[in-house]
């Protein structure tokens, strides 16, 4: 660790995240499930097959285009516990509050979050809520843990990519890191654009039912955005991958901006999106129930895995030309989620 | 809620955190398991019963006489999701870290999580790492949430206590609250005393096995201690209960620091300890089964459920006479968990 301090790097999601992952934290907890590094746990508890899966929010602004932290922290660990092949069903709320925080913006985000959850499907069983005196935390962060059941047969996980597979993104990339940054910073550029923060549990029990077990990754590109988390695939499979640029899906307005704030859009978050790995035989039948789904509308096939560069994710230009899409070091913009 | 904005008292796990849970949480997820409010939800998965809770660790010193706040965070889901008769098998780890936080704190604090979860005899099976600028947190949050198995025959709930039941406690009450306020305030009127955290699983199916269906109530004293959580058992089950003063166990000193500043050591937080509420024809054997535990040896029977003054719980004193022991408005002292 540099200067022996935690750096925002560290939880950006890059390189520097997953060095302190492996160099701090997966040592201190030695465990093959957690040593996945999927989305989610896989676990096994009297025969049944059950996904575990956390995130803390701590994101800025609390409310933004499209959202607020409340809808975020329900959808994202839905979503965590679907790249298992999971169907999603319970989930866990913590919340740590600081002091003065306004009771008002308090019962719109629980608001926010019952109806995301009703809206998914999941039940919020149990919690907690710590308050911590004023400027001891920024006003609120949220944690939620989710539990969820993976039917027979399904069998995802991010180290399954096969050469010949096609690789999937279920709609347009970066919405929701841009509109954070635009939310955060007062930017009139984008003012179209709202986060894309959605459940994707439905979703994803469609492309199980096309796919069945040719379905082999499913993950959500967060922190990190599409770059971060194809290289994650990629190391996990020990398999090569390469997009093409053109296939792509960006909202005009998100490419607009990231290019007048020199952001490259390939690892900008999202958080209503996925990436399915899926056999090259079922790729159409795939996107088709992903565009079918009502967050699935600009879903692409982008790109397949290769036995070439295993471990590299290569992207075709526009142009014709190619580049390596490396995982990026540290943070472009921290509190996004 | 006063003034509209969020208090400490929120957290307090007093009346006005009760009010908060009743009036603005509990109406946003409309849901009968969470209405419960036990340590932990019941859920049923492909006829397994599961339990399944969590808590946001925000204690204030991090590093304490007897522990620091991650072998704390592991203890108490272990100990949550045991109360509800399970057999805690996997947790989760939610990381927020401050900005500029030294690795070397860091890494002892996983460090003690990872023997906390190896003594417990749970998997840590998948995490999340967020990290806010420099004065957005208090150097660590950790969430913790967990997951067990419900043996078949076990049915504890804080709804179960009869009256003709004996209640019983397995050890020194106040230990930890005491050590956290001597620390934060660098009093030396304790220096003997440690916090007693530590996993209560073993000592739970220590007691399933004694007690069977005759268990009725498993509880943790933790924020708002003995006093609080025996009030939330009397009015969930609607009965009254009545301990008497000279059978609670406490330390000499912990009972001077108490006398000196003015605190009622009735509702100091403990984070190794349980009450349990059993028929009286298996009293004897829980108490034994509890004393043979390694956590439990100076347990005590201190009272007994009635039918007079249902919700209501009242302490017979030294003296004779009877108080009323009421739930605490706010908070005695924040931040101790």
């Amino acid at each position: 660790m540099n200067d022996e301090k935690v750096l925002l790097d560290h939880g950006s999601g890059g390189k520097i995240s997953h060095a302190m992952i492996s160099e701090m934290i997966l040592p201190a907890f030695d465990n093959p499930l957690l040593a996945k590094l999927d989305d989610g746990a896989e676990l096994s508890i009297n025969g049944s097959r059950l996904a575990f899966s956390t995130d803390s929010y701590v994101v800025d602004p609390i409310f933004f285009p499209g959202g607020n932290i409340g809808d975020l922290a329900v959808n994202g660990t839905v979503n965590d516990v679907s790249m298992c092949g999971a169907v999603p069903q319970y989930i866990s709320v913590g919340l740590i509050l600081e002091e003065g925080f306004p009771a008002d913006d308090l019962k719109k985000i629980l608001s926010t979050m019952g109806q995301a959850a009703a809206r998914a499907g999941v039940q919020v069983v149990t919690g907690d809520t710590k308050v911590v005196p004023r400027g001891k935390a920024d006003r609120i962060f949220i944690n939620t843990a989710g539990i969820g059941v993976i039917p027979e047969g399904v069998r995802v996980s991010g180290d399954q990519a096969r050469p010949g597979d096609k690789v999937i993104v279920s709609g347009t990339m970066a919405d929701h890191g841009i509109t954070i940054l635009s939310a955060r910073e007062g930017l009139k550029l984008s003012s179209g654009i709202q986060s894309d923060s959605a459940p994707l549990n439905h979703m994803v029990q469609a492309i199980l039912a096309a796919g069945k077990e040719s379905v082999h990754v499913l993950r959500d590109p967060t922190r990190g955005g599409l770059g971060t988390t194809l290289n994650e695939i990629a190391s996990q499979s020990n398999a090569g991958i390469r997009i093409e640029e053109a296939s792509l899906p960006y909202k005009g307005e998100v490419l607009g901006t990231c290019e007048l704030l020199g952001f490259d859009p390939l690892y900008i978050a999202n958080e209503g999106k996925l990436i399915c790995v899926a056999a090259p035989e079922i790729a159409d039948q795939v996107l088709e129930a992903i565009r079918q789904d009502e967050f699935g509308g600009s879903a692409a096939i982008i790109g397949e895995v290769t036995q070439d560069h295993p471990g590299r994710v290569i992207l075709e230009t526009r142009i014709g030309g190619e580049r390596i899409v490396d995982m990026l070091t540290g943070e472009q913009l921290p509190r996004i989620c």
